[in-house]
């Protein structure tokens, strides 16, 4: 049966992750995107690796890499300000280490300083005890959204 | 005639760009983007702000932003030194103003710096008269690759 290549297919993800459920956009297409939302209010967010999201030696793409960075940074924000919007204003990302096809890479960031609306957070990404990259975003938060039911 | 939709869809693309042939990877996923080529050497890469490239505001998401610093700084490196591989070492990246769905976005980089095989780049995106985001990348060059046909 056709449907079964959907089994077939279907990588392992680890425990407490939970596919995003973003259906239109940059999100959706450079997922899927994953979450696991801790207990403490620490999150992180992951992706495993695949082939679109390759360069030319078949490693993950560094633009890849830094969109990532901005969702598992940013999320910080979120957190730290629910129901509000949020832009980028400045995102610094070394790359410390190649992610390769097949690779589950994390991510997660934390609040290292308030200033009003920007919010300047410091992140790490990370495939098992690898990092990959490390990073600090300043995001501004803008005005308030509808809570998400 | 279902073939006339390509046409009725078909953006109209400024003179002398030409789309790039990635056919696979990330290249592909978050493309297509264009690229002209100037007399000079110099060059100039660009995309048309698509729904895929889109945030939750309907603007064009950050991370795609970052993605096209990523290949629009570097490529500085490729046409400094042709016929290599390179790989991103770090990325600055400062967010001026946004791009909307449908924009024209444009981006080049050149070479402020060369230590061995370190690149420093300094990148600048924009629409029109307006710019998006201005960065400086440093890029590792690595071996030689096969030169394209």
């Amino acid at each position: 049966m056709t449907d079964d290549l959907l089994d077939d297919d279907a990588p392992l993800i680890p425990d407490g992750y939970k596919r995003m459920d973003w259906f239109r956009g940059f999100g959706r297409q450079i997922g899927p995107l994953y979450e696991r939302l801790g207990a403490d209010g620490g999150y992180t967010r992951a992706f495993l690796v695949c082939e679109h999201h390759t360069n030319g030696m078949g490693n993950c793409h560094g633009g890849m890499l830094m969109a990532f960075a901005d969702t598992a940074f940013g999320h910080a924000v979120s957190i730290a300000k629910p129901d509000h919007y949020w832009v980028t204003v400045r995102l610094l990302t070394d790359f410390l280490s190649s992610a390769k096809l097949g690779d589950w890479v994390e991510g997660t960031g934390e609040v290292a300083g308030i200033d009003d609306d920007l919010f300047t957070i410091k992140g790490r990404i990370w495939c098992g005890e690898r990092t990959i990259m490390s990073g600090t975003g300043v995001f501004k938060a803008l005005g308030p959204r509808a809570r998400r039911r």
